[in-house]
């Protein structure tokens, strides 16, 4: 039985645009009515998520429901949404709702475990899924070994996310941060990266780094395909 | 205002997310919170919109008013379609809503006329398309001297379209089928393309073709940000 999908977006949009686009191309799809049925509510008036676990920011949930209901309106039989750090907000949101909703995170687990056996992960991701210790706490429940970023280091990420990718700034200027940030990660023992913010894998894809990396964005894009009962290009 | 922009997709997937991603990237915004609401139905069970006009094919416009109803309940002020094909169902779409619905022909046809006055343009289409007459219809309204593709170079065209694009195939199998259709369009005083089916666009971006082109996927998409009360990127 086929499942349709929805896409609960906006954070940010162009994160929505790549999980969108990594869904289509992961299709095993050879014509158009061989796709997911997809519902996308791109809600830009989602307030910053990182804003509100760290400062007392506006609360994102109820933008975050009216978009959960709008989705389920439309018919949606599982709901996904490409922003990690917003799922500090998912048990509340599951909570709202009858429609399976999937973890990005604990899907991102589970890959990392399957594809990087006992190596050690380094959590690349905003301060406000680092405070909330979102991947923290995926990756230990699938017993997945981890290193998080010092203080220095998550301010040079939040600088590569927000004055980088989200206000679509030349990608070389902010090159020389999250390289930094990375051989840091190296040198204290991490073998492979997760890009734990939807921003990182446009970074990392723009700058094309070469390194070993878990793309959460990815995966969360081939769980749900599979999960909507379609295969996933081979 | 700023209005909520619907996107009526699937026509084909990959074509939606192109669209949407033109949008995202061409709004002049500095985060998140900058950019439009966009509701989207990728709605992959629209019957072929060619298959429909020429052979008798399911009618799509079932499926296509299941999608516009959607995207009325979810609250979109205007719609748009990445289909050029199925804007020969535009008219009954239009009579079915109040919500303004943006003709990219018609967008197409203005642009052309500022952007190259007094030159002739080829139009690429489906056969849908062209056995519609969508684009012959709207340049010459808007006084565009244009040019059509002979049967054999519409064969080509949806060889490049079906077995290409939205078969997902390697770009270096349909290269010499679009080649050949331009070069044959140049020598019959063609001076520049209309990309006139949303697949097109992808064909020359991945197989870097230098030609004048107009992509109507992006002026309906500068359109729409317009439209809904944005500043298109400088």
């Amino acid at each position: 039985m086929k499942k349709a999908l929805g896409i609960l977006g906006g954070m940010g949009p162009l994160a929505t645009v790549d999980l969108f686009e990594k869904i289509v191309t992961m299709t095993d799809a050879g014509c158009d009515n061989d796709h997911i049925r997809i519902y996308i509510d791109c809600n830009s008036s989602i307030p910053d998520r990182t804003a509100a676990i760290l400062n007392g920011g506006a609360d994102p949930l109820p933008q975050m429901t009216d978009s959960l209901r709008k989705l389920e309106a439309c018919g949606a039989d599982v709901i996904i949404m490409p922003c990690n750090t917003a799922h500090h907000f998912l048990p509340r949101l599951q909570a709202l709702t009858s429609i399976p909703f999937l973890s990005m995170p604990e899907i991102t687990a589970a890959a990392c475990a399957r594809r990087f056996p006992g190596k050690t992960a380094a959590i690349l991701a905003t301060q406000g899924t680092l405070a909330a210790e979102i991947y923290d706490k995926a990756l230990a429940a699938a017993g997945v070994p981890f290193l998080t970023p010092t203080e220095e280091e998550r301010q040079a990420l939040m600088r590569v996310i927000y004055q980088g990718v989200k206000a679509d700034a030349a990608p070389e200027t902010y090159r020389s941060d999250l390289i930094q940030v990375m051989k840091q990660l190296r040198s204290r023992g991490a073998d492979y990266f997760i890009l734990g913010c939807t921003e990182l894998p446009l970074a990392v894809s723009l700058l094309r780094l070469e390194a070993p990396v878990i793309d959460p964005t990815r995966e969360l894009a081939r769980a749900a395909i599979t999960y909507c009962g379609y295969q996933v290009k081979a």
